[in-house]
C-alpha cells in the first residue's frame, strides 16, 4: 500500500438482488476490487417466486449461486455473512460469522420485507412471498391442507380448504391467479377420491380496486379474470388480525383458514434501522438525488432500500415529493448509476435518472396484462407471451432458463405441475455448525 | 358389503419406496382398493441421493409425488401418515394425523434407517444419506463449510475442510467420489480467493477392501480410481466415536471434521420395532418363504424392511442362511410377488424367487463398476454409460428423466454443478399446522 502504486479502491455491495448484482457486474473488470455480501449464497429472482409457491417451478430454478456468478473474475469476492453493524472509524463492514470487511465505498442494497402494518397476529400466522424459504414455506402448506383434508373428513369443512390471499396488488393477483389454477387443475386431479372443489381462494384488497398502479382497464381485466377462474375477489376489506385459524375483517366477519398470503405491503428490511441513517417512507434510508447518503458521500444505498424521490420535491423538506416504485428495474439502474459513480471518482456528484420500462403482471395461464412506455396497454395472450420472455431473459443462468422454458412448456401443454412435494426441512444442525467463531 | 355383490378386498401398502409403488402398481386395475401410506407426499429415488448431496442434481429430480403416479386410478389412494400401530383386532392401521385405514392386506416397505451400531456421538453428528433431507442437508453443510472457511481464515485450518466418509460400500465410495470432483472441479473455482486445495475428502472402511460384494479387479479399480482424483483410501479404520469437530479412531488418531458422512451400515426402519413381529438380523422382520409374516397370512413385508432367506436353512432355526441383499430389485420383486400373492387369493402360498440383475456402483465421471449375471465385470467408461441409461431407466416420470438428463450433459460438458444452494429450511410452522385432529 506504500509501494507507490495506488491501493486498489475496495467496493462493498451489501445485498446480492437485483441491485446489488448489477453494481458489481458493472464495477467488475475495472481498478476496483469488489467484494458482495448476503445472508443467501444464491440471488433469489423474486418475480417467479409465486410459481415457486404454486408448485410450477422448482426453488432451484429461480435461485442463482452468486459464486457462479463471478467464478471467472478475479477481483469479485463473495461472502455469506449477516451485516451487524458498521465502523465508521475504521471504515470496516461488520460481520456476524466473517472476518470484518474494510470499505472505501459501501452500497447497500438490502432490499424489502413484508410491512405487516401492526396487524396483530399477522407476522406470526402469515405466509409472505419475500424469499424462497418463504415461498417452499406457502408451497408445503397447500399441499398439507389438502393431504390433511383427504385424511382427516373433519378438514374438508372447518376451512383447512379456504386459501386467503392479503392485497391485491401484482403479487396478490398472481398469487391467487396461480392458487386457483394448481387447485383447479392440478390438485383435483391428485386428490381424485375427495371433492378438492370444495377448495376456495379469496382474494381481499384494502382498496376499491386490483393492480392499482395499472390503467383502469387492466383493472378491470384481472378483475375479470380471476373470478371466471374461479377466485373470489372481494374490494373494500380490511384485515384487522390474522389468527392459526381464520383471519377477521373489518366488518366483524371471520373467514376460517390455515394459509393466509400477506401480499399487503412492503417495508425496506429491517436490517437498515441497525445502520443509524434517516429513515424516510416504509423504514426505507433517505437518499441524495445520486442515491448516497446524506452526510456519506462513500455511502450508496440503491433499490427497495432506498427512499428516492421521482422528481422535484414541491417544499423544502422534499417530503411532499411523489417517490420511485419498489420495482426490480429501478434497482438495476440504480446499482448501474452508483458503479458509475464510484468509478468517475472525481467532480460532482450526478443526479440518479430512472428511465421507467413499465409495468407488468401475470394473472394465469394465457392472461396477463402489461403497461410498458410506448403502444398501448396489453391485455390477456399477447402480455402473457411478453411477460413470459421478459422474465426469461432477466433470469440469471443458461441452466436456470432452459429448466424454466422446459418447466413452463411441460405445465402448458400437459396442464401438470412439476414439483408439489412436500418438503420441509435439510436437516441436520447437530453437527458442528461451522460459522461460529 | 350385505347386497350379494362381494365386497372389494382393501391392500393397505405401507411406504412408497420401490418395494410399496412396485406392488400398488402390480395390484393396480384389478379387483382391489389399495391405498398406499407414507410419512412423505413424494417417492425418493434413493440410488442418486449422493447426486443431490454433492450439488450434481436438484431435489425435485429424485422426487416424484405419489399422487402423480396414481392420478388416473379411481382404486389407488394415497395417505401421507405415519403408522402408529395396528389394530388386530378390527383390522385396522392406525395413523398419526389421519383417520385409521382398514386393512383386508397389509403389504409393510418401510425401507431402511442407517445402522449406528452403538458408536457414540454418531447418531448426534454425522450425516447419513437416506432421505432427501438428509442430502440436501449435507450439501448445506459442504458449502457452509467452504463458505465459513473463506469468511474466517482461522477455519482453512482447523478441520472445517476435511470432509470424512465412513464405510467403502457402494454409497461410501459413491459419496466420496463425487464429493472429490465437487471440491477439485466446481469449488475450487468458485472459491478462487482461497486455495480451496487445502480440502481433503477422506474415505475410511473398517474392512480390508471396498465395495465388499463386488470382484476383486472390482474393487481395486475402484480404489485406483478414488486415489487417482485425491480421496484419501484409509482400509482397515475403525471409527470409536463422532464428535462434533473431529471423528475418533480405533488407533486413537483423531481427524477433525465437522462433516461425517455415514455410510457403514443398514438396519430396518425403527418404525418395525413397534409392530410386535419377531425381528431377524439388522431389526428386519422375519418372513416366511411366500415373504408373508409368520403367523400373519395377510400381513406381508417386502424390501429392506424383510429379513429373506436367500436359500435353504443349513438348520432348523434357519439362522444359518444367506440372506438377499438390500437393494432396489429385491424390493422390486419382491412387491410384485405379494401382489400376484394377494391377487390369486387361493392356494397354498408360493416361495419368492429372486433374479439377480447383479450390483453396479459408480466412482466418479467415466468411472464406474458393474457385474451382472451375464458376461465379465465391467470397468470404467462403459459401465458407468451403463449406470446411467439403468438410472434414467428406473427414475420415475417423464420430467424427471428429463431434468437428469439435460443435467447429466451439462455437468459432463461443462464440468460445472447446478444447485449448489445453501438453502436450509422451507418455514414457517407458526401458521396453524392442519395436521391435528
Amino acid at each position: 500500500v506504500t509501494d507507490g502504486a495506488p491501493r486498489r479502491r475496495r467496493v462493498v455491495i451489501v445485498g446480492a438482488g437485483f441491485g446489488g448484482l448489477s453494481a458489481a457486474r458493472r464495477l467488475d473488470g475495472h481498478d476496483v476490487d469488489v467484494t458482495v455480501v448476503d445472508r443467501n449464497n444464491f440471488h433469489t429472482f423474486l418475480p417467479l417466486l409465486y410459481q415457486v409457491a404454486t408448485a410450477g417451478l422448482n426453488a432451484a430454478d429461480v435461485a442463482y449461486p452468486v459464486r457462479s456468478v463471478f467464478q471467472r473474475h478475479q477481483h469479485v469476492a463473495f461472502r455469506q455473512a449477516t451485516v451487524t453493524g458498521i465502523d465508521w472509524e475504521r471504515r470496516l463492514v461488520l460481520l456476524d460469522a466473517a472476518d470484518p470487511l474494510p470499505f472505501d465505498h459501501l452500497i447497500i442494497a438490502v432490499g424489502s420485507a413484508p410491512n405487516f402494518f401492526g396487524t396483530p397476529g399477522a407476522a406470526e400466522h402469515s405466509f409472505p412471498l419475500y424469499s424462497l424459504a418463504q415461498a417452499t414455506g406457502l408451497r408445503n402448506q397447500v399441499l398439507r391442507c389438502f393431504e390433511s383434508a383427504d385424511a382427516q373428513v373433519a378438514h374438508q369443512r372447518d376451512g383447512t380448504l379456504n386459501f386467503v390471499v392479503v392485497g391485491g396488488g401484482p403479487t396478490g393477483v398472481e398469487v391467487a391467479g396461480a392458487l386457483g389454477e394448481l387447485i383447479d387443475k392440478v390438485l383435483a386431479r391428485d386428490f381424485h377420491t375427495m371433492d378438492a372443489r370444495r377448495a376456495r381462494v379469496i382474494l381481499l384488497e384494502a382498496g376499491d380496486r386490483l393492480l392499482a398502479p395499472f390503467s383502469t382497464r387492466s383493472q378491470r381485466f384481472a378483475r375479470q379474470v380471476l373470478t371466471w377462474r374461479g377466485v373470489d375477489v372481494r374490494l373494500g376489506e380490511q384485515v384487522t388480525e390474522v389468527r392459526p385459524d381464520a383471519v377477521v375483517l373489518a366488518s366483524g366477519e371471520e373467514i376460517p383458514t390455515r394459509t393466509l398470503v400477506w401480499a399487503a405491503g412492503v417495508r425496506a428490511n429491517p436490517l437498515v434501522d441497525q445502520l443509524g441513517f434517516e429513515l424516510g417512507r416504509g423504514g426505507r434510508i433517505r437518499v441524495a438525488a445520486d442515491l448516497s447518503v446524506p452526510g456519506h458521500p462513500d455511502v450508496y444505498v440503491i433499490g427497495d432500500s432506498a427512499d428516492i424521490a421521482a422528481g422535484p420535491a414541491p417544499d423544502a423538506t422534499g417530503d411532499g415529493a411523489p417517490r420511485l416504485p419498489q420495482l426490480a428495474q429501478v434497482a438495476i439502474q440504480g446499482g448501474r448509476h452508483v458503479a458509475d459513480e464510484i468509478l468517475r471518482g472525481e467532480g460532482a456528484p450526478r443526479p440518479f435518472h430512472y428511465f421507467d420500462k413499465g409495468i407488468m403482471a401475470t394473472i394465469g395461464r394465457r392472461a396477463a396484462v402489461a403497461e410498458l412506455p410506448f403502444g398501448p396497454p396489453l391485455r390477456g395472450m399477447v402480455a402473457w407471451l411478453a411477460w413470459l420472455g421478459l422474465h426469461l431473459v432477466y433470469l440469471m443462468g443458461m441452466r436456470n432458463r432452459a429448466s424454466v422454458f422446459v418447466n413452463w412448456a411441460w405445465n402448458y401443454l400437459t396442464w401438470d405441475r412439476g414439483p408439489r412435494l412436500i418438503f420441509a426441512g435439510s436437516g441436520p444442525p447437530t453437527a458442528g455448525a461451522p460459522t461460529d467463531t
